[in-house]
């Protein structure tokens, strides 16, 4: 159900003709209200798409009437032209819809460095705004799609109100493999100021600690959108329980389905002196080349996990480092600990454990192995 | 004729039975004086190898008698009996050499977390000892081989003088790809302090600047050994800049004999406000997955650069940025540039200049495409 599980909310997801190939590439997202109080987060690259530009401006109003989303092209790094592609696509949708362009976000994905084909583009915001429907989400979360293999959606239903959204890419805000690109939905009844707060504690626990491939994107959008049409209005702790467990599950979702990958790997940092030690420690871990490649192999190599925990400036003497993999803690106080004989690396899911000893805040980072597979989708992408 | 080239050194490289193909895998390399002096510089991965370790602490005296080096395994997170295993490795050469423990440099390369095999270890120092040449440099550089497909050496000779050295691996001091060792020799007649200066400077921009896979290693060590056997003093600037030369041919060999690697890519920032802006920015470019995949599919794909680069702290405009790939400005002014069917990437050098139009610092980062040979490599390593 995806954007349109929540009230309030329609959706549309076309074939444009901005992919060569003909696949849907342009989805459109419409908050009917009576709220349309919104929130965003965006990349942090200081190298930002047009796209990105415009909507971290609209968003300053905490009001959004509608999301205009293309894949086919990022339209970044496109000039003083992309960014006015990105005005006239927002006027576009703006005079389909009978509100005004500020009200409207926009979100890109696809090859950096190339113009849109407008021609094609603005036309299909027309088409999609004909097609808007209440049971339009699962059309939008597919139109979004660039090297996904699926699209992902999630949806919570509490009481009375929802929580849904969709989600392409496999990456985070900080960093990011590839462009991800949400949008999330919920019917509560709440202003600009409450979906800010949730949204940024969900994101930073979530899409921000899944780091598949350590390179962040030009165009990283998560956007949150309230219509208040169920007429409720939740607390604090729980809306915002109920957005982490949507982003956790879109993350979730975008790590199962990262190019190339044939592992899923849950980097967890415990015993560190402070979460940021964690973060750090965790991400070293996580975009280790020579370790992704190990995993890839099957092999518990934890000198990988050490050589790359020693990288970081993270609290711990280095003779009292443990390590786990997939329950057995291969190393222990910075030496050999349990039999690597013993570490069953058969399936796709493989739990690192690295305790620092030095404290007691934990952090979980989610990445990917390091696969041919993955050279040769990333090799291959553009030409 | 490595580091035997200049006067006053000995050594040998022989097959001790660390490796289990019967390959060599023991160096040893003797200063026969008149002087011994010696200056290192270490990995600054803080989880540092039993020899690393050790052989910092022996630096401290600024003398060298001889370094025992081993391939076939790391001697890192091996806990005290590691430690202990170095001690006895420094012990047994200084016994058949009649020199002290406290003037035995130790390196060892291979796989982490293994103790060393010392009943072969040890009686192969014997041996090397009792093959002690003039000509031994070449035998040395190829028992310290590990993935490396070919040995490593250099040499340079100024009036009445020399520098010469051997160097193992693909990588450099902070961070590396696999172990860097390196053992350079001189007959010129210099302290220690001039041989530490010196040192430091060259490996500031060579070694430290070859990145092949942004993995730091726990056992990279340069050790620059000097006889004083020619008699010669030279000026301190001569002398640095005969060091920079053979560290900077080696460090190209390292880049051109890296795991898996079909592409040398150089990367030359332009245009820095500062000289560590260059670096950063030029060590972010050199670390991006997405772009080495796509050098390595011969996909001048300038947006993955800026996207690199818009992750740094470095002072830059996005809209002034430019970047040429192969001699062509596919990038301007942050936008598209010259048209990048112009860029011929056939061979296996590439030359990336990223200018930041933000004053006139430069740096030259060294760095490889990422490869399924990679992968492979790295995926069937130790198991």
């Amino acid at each position: 159900m995806s954007v349109t599980a929540a009230k309030g909310f329609t959706a549309a997801g076309i074939a444009a003709g901005i992919k060569e190939n003909g696949n849907p590439d342009l989805a459109l997202v419409v908050n009917n209200g009576p709220r349309r109080a919104a929130a965003g987060v965006f990349t942090s690259n200081r190298v930002k798409a047009a796209p990105v530009l415009w909507s971290e401006q609209v968003l300053k109003s905490g009001q959004l009437s509608a999301v205009v989303l293309n894949s086919g092209g990022a339209n970044a790094c496109t000039g003083p032209k992309g960014f006015q592609d990105t005005h006239a696509t927002a006027e576009k949708a703006a005079e389909v819809l009978g509100v005004g362009a500020g009200e409207i976000a926009v979100c890109s994905t696809g090859l950096i460095g190339v113009l849109l084909p407008m021609d094609k583009l603005l036309p299909g915001v027309e088409t999609a705004a004909a097609q808007l429907s209440e049971h339009g989400g699962e059309k939008a979360a597919i139109a979004i799609k660039t090297t996904d293999t699926v699209h992902k959606t999630s949806v919570v239903t509490r009481d009375g109100w929802t929580v849904g959204g969709m989600a392409k890419g496999a990456g985070m805000l900080a960093p990011g493999l590839a462009t991800m690109l949400v949008v999330l939905t919920t019917d509560a009844d709440l202003d600009s100021g409450s979906l800010d707060r949730a949204l940024r504690a969900a994101t930073r626990v979530t899409f921000d600690r899944v780091d598949s491939d350590g390179c962040m994107s030009t165009n990283d959008t998560v956007l949150l959108l309230a219509s208040g049409a169920s007429g409720t209005t939740p607390e604090h702790e729980e809306f915002a329980e109920a957005v982490r467990a949507v982003c956790d599950d879109l993350g979730q979702q975008l790590i199962r389905d990262a190019e190339g990958a044939s592992k899923d790997i849950k980097v967890e940092v415990v015993g560190a002196a402070t979460e940021d030690d964690a973060v750090e420690v965790g991400r070293s871990i996580a975009r280790n080349n020579l370790l992704k490649c190990a995993i890839h192999g099957e092999d518990p190599n934890w000198g990988r996990v050490l050589s790359a925990i020693g990288t970081t400036r993270a609290a711990f003497e280095p003779d009292r480092l443990n390590v786990a993999i997939n329950g057995v803690w291969v190393c222990k106080n910075g030496g050999v600990g349990e039999d690597r004989e013993k570490v069953d690396m058969r399936y796709r899911e493989v739990h690192i454990v690295a305790d620092l000893a030095a404290g007691s805040e934990t952090a979980t980072i989610w990445t990917n192995d390091l696969t041919a597979d993955y050279v040769h989708e990333n090799s291959a992408y553009s030409s």
